[in-house]
């Protein structure tokens, strides 16, 4: 029987080095390569959880920042955890909050011990520190914790990048003094900007840990997509082939395939949800923007084939008439379109690594729509 | 084998003279007395029609006025009607839009001919006459189609009641003459404002003309409920025993057991997802509200012993969280719990009739919540 958080490598495609994978959860095992729902607040936007496992949800993301300021982890843990919380009894993985609070630009500041900020709710004063992080992650009970990191902006000087990627490696230090739970896999994050040698140092460092698995944090934050795939390749023969690899905050559907082509088992991204709440859905042949005048005749599915309940139970002209109604339908459905399309595409470069023919499957999809063009 | 539209009287309470009925319908039948959800814009806000059957709905009414705005009648008819459009293949009532023209109060203008009335979407003009509405609603192709009527408000003098009472009476001879479709039934609209004496003379005149239906409009505008109450009782004895009732656009929960003792069959309004939407539920102990902070630590559902969705699978300090973090998923729930309730309320109401017991039971229903606090 497999240990916890045990990730057994199932196979490496002939074709592309890619890597097919199982990752054992005390929430069950999940099937990697995989793209993680994002649950915010305790929620996927518009979605129930019958509803996410019914699209071939294995595990979704959660965020500590958010939930800390709203319900508050202790109320979580009063709740018997997120997972009873929010009736979801697949795994979770939960950020650590770090990438938050540094976002919250005018609102921070960051010392060696952590970082003190303001509430985007009601502005009330806060200290994240690697302890607080952990301490917050262990009421949450999430199955998967990430470190508290530094995160850098693009573009970023090398002067900066390299003084938050130690400082990151040191707040992985404390993170795993802090941690008490058994029952949690803690993530390593792997920082260092857009330069390809501290990102290799910082995965080299980090690797001697041997941590559960590792997160590829600070990319998707403005930069060319080719800058964040030639990271990519600099450090997927550094990072333990035993270890799962996930690339943080990542979501176009050909990031995925590049992702996964360089060695990357895991994403997550708000990406799908939030441009279907903007009238926006996936399909094999490119966005499609569903108020658009051409759509108020088309009695044809979102997408052909996709096996959605959007695209096997409703029309183009109807779902165009909900968006425009401003009816919370709509926005459902199209979530659960663009959901259930990234985890299609998930299990379809699942099976294509299988079968040693992920770049034949790659060369297919960028056949119907370009590369870069998502 | 039932003729469509054949409405069988199956029972008739001996303690209180409610009716137990069945309507047939060209998409099936109907059990009442019932309450229809409103699908206002051809879709019951926030749920999917899979979950209208999930929660027993048997008919689900939409509005004309809206449709005849967007997407305008020709897409639906384009579409292959309403129910193939929104893919609801149970039955559907529509109103005919005089109840929406005549609450446009600026924006429209009366004649014997009809209501020229300005869209509340984009200004544009528009004429509703009893031939406009009777062909809108056939290319909707509802099971159930109103009669264009005259609205009278709260407070009425008597001239304008009676005038808008003959009007009604003249209008829905031209919408039976206008009619054109087999599949369709066409009740008639009993109007008369607030006195008993025009009531029952209008219920009188309708009845001579062998309607498969008859709505009971004009109530619940802002009177008491004793006043509709007492029209009810005036008019139950008139109306055609072999005839289902429809109480327009009443739906709270004492409402539905008072109308139903007084002959009442059918029954729609937008008060269940209305008020779910702003975060209130209704339970057999009355009335909810999920933000209140009394809720915020109590893992109990929103009500004991219903079956719902949000009450089997979610806490009422969950619910409260999702209300007060303006996640969808809440506003979800709460319709879906509210929908239930007053569906499960006449499911309860049915089988007493069928017991000669609905006294009993309302007897029992106001113990828990009295009447008029709803």
């Amino acid at each position: 029987m497999a240990k916890p958080f045990e990730f057994e490598l199932l196979h490496v495609c002939k074709q592309t080095g890619a890597r097919r994978g199982r990752l054992h959860t005390p929430h069950g095992v999940i099937e990697t390569p995989i793209f993680m729902p994002v649950g915010t607040q305790a929620t996927v936007k518009t979605m129930s959880p019958d509803e996410l496992k019914r699209i071939g949800s294995q595990i979704i993301l959660s965020n500590t920042y958010h939930l800390y300021l709203r319900p508050g982890a202790d109320l979580v843990a009063e709740a018997g955890g997120l997972h009873r919380f929010m009736n979801w009894d697949r795994p979770i993985l939960t950020d650590s909050g770090g990438f938050q609070v540094f976002s919250l630009s005018e609102l921070r500041k960051v010392t060696e011990n952590g970082v003190q900020f303001q509430s985007h709710l009601d502005g009330s004063r806060h200290v994240f520190t690697p302890e607080v992080s952990i301490g917050v992650q262990e009421k949450l009970g999430s199955d998967i914790i990430m470190q508290f990191d530094e995160c850098s902006a693009w573009p970023c000087d090398r002067d900066k990048a390299r003084s938050a990627m130690y400082r990151t490696i040191r707040w992985l230090n404390r993170c795993m003094d802090a941690k008490k739970r058994e029952d949690q896999a803690l993530f390593g994050i792997v920082q260092g900007a857009f330069y390809e040698d501290l990102r290799i140092e910082c995965a080299r460092e980090m690797a001697k840990l041997d941590l559960p698995g590792y997160g590829i944090g600070g990319l998707s934050v403005g930069e060319p997509k080719d800058v964040m795939y030639k990271i990519l390749e600099a450090i997927n023969p550094i990072m333990p082939q035993d270890k799962p690899r996930y690339l943080m905050g990542v979501g176009s559907p050909d990031c995925l395939v590049e992702g996964v082509m360089r060695g990357v088992d895991m994403f997550d991204c708000v990406l799908p949800t939030r441009v279907a709440r903007n009238g926006t859905v996936f399909t094999r042949n490119g966005r499609l923007v569903i108020k658009n005048a051409a759509y108020a005749h088309d009695f044809g599915p979102l997408e052909e084939d996709c096996d959605c309940y959007a695209c096997t139970d409703f029309t183009r002209a109807y779902l165009r008439h909900l968006f425009k109604a401003e009816e919370i339908l709509s926005l459902r459905l199209l979530s659960w379109h663009n959901l259930r399309f990234l985890l299609r595409l998930m299990e379809d470069i699942r099976s294509a690594i299988e079968q040693d023919a992920l770049r034949d499957f790659a060369e297919e999809f960028y056949a119907k729509h370009p590369r870069g063009d998502w």
